[in-house]
């Protein structure tokens, strides 16, 4: 795992930030049965801790597409977070798929077992065979506390594995904070105005390059058809973004238009 | 592009299905500014077409990272969709990405600029430098109307290039419906029940090894604590996927739970 003062050269978007990648997995949000929460959650959760979530893919409950996305993104990112398939079901497979694609073994283990037997003997319940299948920890995983539903994720070679029920993924993140790398803030700027993107368009190009380490972003309202137009300057400098919506700001003006600077991403599009 | 007739022995989820892939591309989605909608979207709107949504991938707006990205889904299903990056400014970098994805040239189109002179003309304004790259079409690609705000998208080689706004991205895709290969329906049924996963874990595996072309999804609630447990059956064959519920049906009455049985997916996860 790559930390705060890890030299590290080869990275994309900076190379003082860790990288981040997530494989989604689950028949149910290729089918359209279900729309995905958690990599919306987990972007916000990385950008606050300056980590770049780099690639999202999302793959079907099958043992092939599963390895495949982990060693492809594995390859990628200095962390990988996976969503879901770790339960009692038959369709449960993501523990073994992450075991055989970093060519470890996988077992019940002692000590996820006690949990599940802790957890469910408080409930006046058995750890039936299904359950059991929620101790299969891969060899050398550390586990990752559920404070939702008992059974535990696991991390193992920096690839965090969670589960998919959004209150028990975002719990097991939560409970993983202190195992997460840490990287710059970015700060960002909003410019809020009325308009089509084309709008400034024109002055983004040149504004870009003139701002050594400015990413500008341009995203038109929902509809498409006027609503507000948000232009978002990013910067691990916050003088660079302050200064480049100043910039941008006078590029609305040009245009009649009397734009409003906010800090942060300004009205989030859901 | 496969059609309905084509034997195509070597799609996964089932011989007849044609597939699909996903790319969609934007900064604002990885830094969790924007929760994506148009996976989400598209997964229901292949869905009820029989199309089967084997991947979805998220990457920023990056030449390189857009180029692997469409190559390699590409290579893995009959229809690619991408979504975002066909704006005017300068972070829309998608449609040059694909034509060097797929090796074609990319230059301003005549027919896509008088549709673009038409539209703004209509709104007694001008084709301005960062709306005439709007204009930019590959090779050999065909247009894709936008009754939302002019600018076409377009389909080159079965990938659809469609914007990101998502009430854009979807009229696209309605007006790419003519172009899309059907696939046979799938059957759907849900049991809904109270109770944890494993109340019915245990039978669901040889449920499913019982019945010959039948998919079982189990999707506990949203909190994972109670709350409505979902058993999807989904076959091509409907007599498959009613019996399997009705045995379902079966798993959970043995533990005491009286469940109900409806067509379809049941209560949605948003």
């Amino acid at each position: 795992m790559a930390s705060m003062d890890d030299d590290t050269p080869e990275t994309q978007p900076d190379p003082r930030s860790p990288t981040a990648a997530m494989l989604v997995i689950g028949d149910e949000l290729l089918s359209g049965r279900t729309r995905d929460a958690n990599a919306y959650h987990l972007a916000q959760w990385l950008d606050a801790r300056g980590v770049a979530l780099r690639e999202v893919r999302m793959v079907p409950d099958e043992k092939d597409a599963i390895i495949a996305g982990v060693r492809a993104l594995k390859s990628q990112a200095d962390m990988l977070f996976t969503s879901g398939g770790i339960g009692p079901t038959h369709d449960d497979i993501t523990a073994e798929a992450v075991a055989e694609a970093l060519g470890v073994d996988i077992s019940v283990r002692e000590d996820a077992l006690g949990i599940l037997e802790e957890w469910y003997a408080a409930k006046g319940e058995e750890v039936t065979d299904a359950r059991r299948r929620m101790a299969r920890v891969p060899e050398g995983a550390a586990l990752i506390d559920n404070s939702v539903s008992g059974a535990p994720g696991f991390v193992v070679e920096d690839v965090f594995v969670l589960a998919g029920v959004p209150a028990i993924f975002s719990a097991m993140l939560d409970a993983a904070d202190d195992r997460i790398a840490r990287g710059p803030q970015t700060s960002v700027y909003t410019v809020i105005g009325e308009g089509g993107e084309s709008t400034v368009a024109d002055g983004l190009i040149a504004l870009e390059e003139a701002f050594s380490g400015l990413k500008i972003g341009s995203y038109p309202g929902k509809t498409g058809q006027g609503g507000p137009l948000c232009i978002v300057c990013r910067s691990f400098d916050e003088k660079v973004a302050r200064q480049a919506a100043l910039a941008v700001e006078g590029l609305f003006r040009a245009q009649g238009v009397e734009p409003e600077i906010v800090e942060g991403y300004g009205p989030m599009r859901d």
